[in-house]
């Protein structure tokens, strides 16, 4: 057993670090105001950096890519910069894995050079979608066509000028077994019958990448935009979901990182009752069960990543579901204590705790609330015992 | 031990029920629109049927006006339509109790009318305000004036149009002891040397009437302005303090009843694995302990009422800092589970869940965090044994 | 609304401390080396001062008795000294309500002598006994008489030399409706073919009266040994154990106070890293939520017992199962705080702490797991809004 | 990065595994009724095995030691029958560190063979011990002799007939600077003054070897008994209680993945209300919460066991703060719950869990309570900002 980073891990982590110090953060104060150039200035310095594209399959072991993740977590600004954010990450996993050649040359290029952006159009607002085969989407061949009817909603990046297409689950095949009624297919975004119908808040923050309704009204596609097998879409979607559920926690690692880090600066310059916030007791425990959570969440990822780079995603996946509960609930708890410890400052906009809140909670719902996934460790364990 | 309302009380309570089903709760639907003009007729249906400005001192005692702030805080029409809000309750109070014949026919008369607003600035950006004695508003005398000069924030209500004063908190005699140091002035939002800053967003949302941060520039005002006595500050604040908290936490009961009731017909509604989520043992789990904790939370607040009806509002304060802590906490885990309960809609905006989470949680900071409050507690209970 | 205690709560309150103060308290040390005339002598006094069944059924409405029961619950030895002690009162309290003249001759009239004691038989190892239905003692009629079978445990009383008479929960009729099958009968503990197999240790304390395996093999009683209708045990059990619930929880409120007491006290004696442990900011925490939780917990019983009062115990059935969970896990955390706080000291015995401690983890599994108990809760919850 | 178990380690930990199925589970019935010769049938087995001190300092590395212990922690018998038992392992490693050829002799040898026993005297009763400079125990020098004076409890194992000798805590320089005032030394049991005054139970539970009270009173000694240099006994017990902290957290692991089996067992096994207890949605949510706070306490765990390996006992010493507060805790959490899902059987003696609980309970305050850890863990993190 050896904790140690891979020296490629610690080379990559060293590079990121400098880059995040020299450029990330120093941009971080522009963004709000809404400059999209600062981006793309990042993403140019990104590539200049070859701290582009890390995540892609093939190219590091998810073991060497998680730090990487983390690191970049720390900002909202470094996963695109580095063109790694979600959901092109998991998209352009998809389009490598499954994609025709043609498909390829069409969106996967343009991702990878991060001139394009896409979506993930899976859950919908009319049904529970924690239980995938509630999905009512249709999609129906209709002679060389793909006719798309149904309404998604938290549709991540849809709202973003440069998306430019959509991979949309739904049922060809209503009548199937429940876990072979779906597929993919690939919708461009300028499609007849596609309308963003509204770019849902989350807890009041309306993300200019948006997070969108979408209404899928008669689309009509070639049946050639159908991606991978017809009725594979729900075990492709475990596939994309596996890496990309690793991605998110160790990315919320790094959010939960940087909310301690802004706790301890601010509880050591802050004076209340004659001694700085720092020596209160009460504050000291906050910082120590963050410091304990991290680490162990971190520990815990890192080895999640590790069972799918030694035994498969497959293998993997009761532990994948493992994290999905615990890290984002952690992350909560030190944001929560951070925010605290910061008074009033804590939930506006002088600092990023309240934005970080929100988000973070948003994800003990994105891909399956924590109900859903506690079951799958639950029955994997009894399993265990089943006779 | 009689749990039973006062008919008083039960009278009112009926007759504000019937405006929340006749008018309240159609309203909602338009107001985030944005339409001003849904909220004056509200107020004029308030007027009409006697429901204006029950808060009133002397009108209800605090145990028969906290079941109506509860039902109240069930919308977030309701408080203003009934001229209940706050900051404006409690300033009015301060009024009533220590202002001039001169004062109260400049702002208290056109306050119960409804016809303006005011707000209440204490809390200080650069310090600790959690501990008040850390203030460092100056409020000096020269000649006939005070001058004002300080930087306030999360100053509630002074982005309303309507907002016509600013009760300032600052030191008049920085070298009195702690707790004489401060006094409490006058100010119109008119006056030269006030400006209004920024909004400051809560948790991404932006309040129409506004959290504001407000800068005080060498503002002349005349020393009439004055409120109370001089160096009284703090024993008005705290007096001041004392039923706003519990009309407070009685509002935000009737938020968590609210959201328990969202959560209740949601998963009635909404089917998952084949069966409605309400047969779900989790989920029953969380209304359980959602009403276990919401009927504890009401009977604490409504006992902390009668103490400051029977014993003074002074002998009660260590029950008010109690209820101030565990209210807006239970209120959070009821809305929390509502949230998790709705799956993504309840981070958006089709359900007032998130907007409830984000402004429960300000109220763990807001008049005093957590920590401090549970101070004030433990230490009431140390002397009880202090030998 | 008027949370003050009646003037006769008031006068026996008053009466009950001093017995407390001069008799229980000073009896405590004696007991743990077990001489039983320390308790009899207390009995004796009790009576003396009319301090003697108070519990009885029409002397004292629930809500003026429950007061009384929290300070009982304050020494392990007060309930037994007032003959106010589980299971005597609940079971006195069935033969009151349910017994012939007979039996109440036999065995309430020396029961409120405090000459005997009594015990209740309805759990069982083999079965799920959370679910009622599953119990399978069966109590058959042949001729004048009924034969008892089955195996019980937790029986508690049953290893006490004064320990006369089992109330044995069984089925009269397996094939009835589900609520219709269980019938109760009164076993005298000497009756041929009962063996008290084991006392079953609480967290490894094994207490005098015991918490008895029983088996009943053949018992044979005389069929006038039946307690009320046939097939009504379930109907009784259900109204037995309404006030018996609302008196364990004012017990344990009782016994949450003297933990507070005891770490209140301890944190001003002991000093640690230069000051007492009473400055440490945790430790007030624990104080402070020790005290929010338990006079939440305290009002939430009285309301209960309100409710019972003035609405029937029937209506009053979802308010007490909500106070059979909330108040044991109160009292856990406030005792576990009180054990921290003790040091290695809090587990021993020295204190009393780990001793409630055991006690009260007990209560969550007594009379209904707390899982059961919020399922009532949910369900009438659900139900409001059930169309 | 691998989190591969060495060869090593694997080799053993099967072998172990073969250990505990073959004779420890099957020896677990027998020895509460007390056969001593079970125990020493087993130690000569695990010796036969070559399962004998496996903890000894430098056979191992801890990293490779950790999954043993884990294994050991799942039976109370097994750290004794291999002898890895607490205290012994971090004496006998004091003694191998510290110790002179004569003491190793006397001590160590038998030690090593299993044939005699040892204790460790360093938490006082009258004073609060979790601040180590408040030891008041006294080690006098008296021409060639040591004086011990003080009053210890909680000293684990001193009740055992093998137990032959005590290191004991105290000043030698009471003026010194704090952490040089304290030194180590042997005392055999046998010496006239070393009285042990009683054994301490643990919520009841009265353990064999006992965790006892011991009076020194004038305990002349030989200086040749002083065991490391003069006013080293702070440095020597940090440094012993390092790997002592390791092993403690891995055997607790042990503890909980017991207690896990021993709930995924009993909820498959019982029915209420009409399924299995194992398809209600709490329990599975008990259950994979379990799962995912155990995995995540072992790798913090393995984590810290890697780190003094690869950096040293001192650079570890914040991570074993950090697992010395996050084990137990974890382990309390999925005791408890396993209790609650065998409902009452959970509180008696048929299962082990109640046991459980109790010790893992004291092991939040041995070796230092959580709150003096979490000082340590928050300190070190506050230091990284430290400006």
């Amino acid at each position: 057993m050896d904790f140690a980073l891979s020296p490629t891990a610690i080379k990559l982590r060293d590079e990121l670090l400098g880059f995040m110090d020299e450029c990330v953060y120093p941009a971080e104060a522009d963004l709000p105001h809404g400059d999209p150039q600062v981006l793309e200035d990042l993403k140019a310095e990104a590539r200049r950096r070859g701290l582009w594209n890390l995540f892609f399959p093939g190219r590091l072991s998810n073991v060497d890519y998680a730090p990487l993740a983390e690191v970049m977590g720390r900002s909202l600004l470094a996963p695109e910069a580095c063109n790694c954010a979600a959901p092109d990450t998991a998209n352009m996993e998809l389009l490598a894995l499954f994609g025709t050649d043609e498909q390829k040359a069409r969106w996967l290029e343009p991702l990878l050079d991060g001139e394009i952006r896409s979506a993930f159009a899976m859950t919908e607002p009319a049904v529970a979608s924690s239980d995938a085969t509630n999905i009512s989407c249709r999609i129906e061949r209709q002679g060389g066509e793909y006719v798309v009817n149904g309404r998604k909603w938290w549709i991540s990046g849809a709202a973003s000028p440069r998306c430019e297409v959509f991979i949309v689950m739904g049922k060809t095949d209503p009548d199937a077994v429940a876990y072979n009624q779906q597929s993919m297919i690939l919708v461009p975004v300028a499609t007849a019958g596609v309308t963003v119908v509204r770019n849902l808040p989350v807890f009041g923050y309306t993300d200019r990448e948006g997070h969108c309704e979408v209404l899928f009204d008669n689309v009509r596609v070639p049946a050639a935009h159908l991606l991978g097998p017809v009725g594979a879409g729900f075990l492709m979607a475990q596939a994309r979901l596996g890496p990309g559920r690793v991605h998110h926690c160790m990315r919320t690692i790094g959010v939960a990182e940087r909310a301690l880090e802004l706790m301890c600066r601010r509880v050591r310059d802050r004076v209340a009752f004659g001694k700085p916030l720092a020596d209160q007791g009460v504050i000291q425990q906050w910082i120590a069960d963050a410091r304990i959570e991290i680490d162990q969440a971190r520990l815990y990822t890192l080895h999640a990543a590790w069972l799918m780079d030694s035994e498969g995603n497959r293998a993997a996946r009761h532990a994948v579901s493992g994290i999905k509960v615990a890290v984002p609930n952690m992350a909560l708890r030190v944001i929560d204590h951070a925010i605290q410890a910061h008074g009033a400052a804590g939930i506006g906009d002088d600092f990023p705790l309240a934005w970080m809140y929100a988000h973070v909670r948003a994800l003990r719902l994105a891909d399956g609330p924590d109900e859903v996934h506690r079951g799958v460790v639950a029955r994997n364990e009894l399993r265990k015992w089943a006779n």
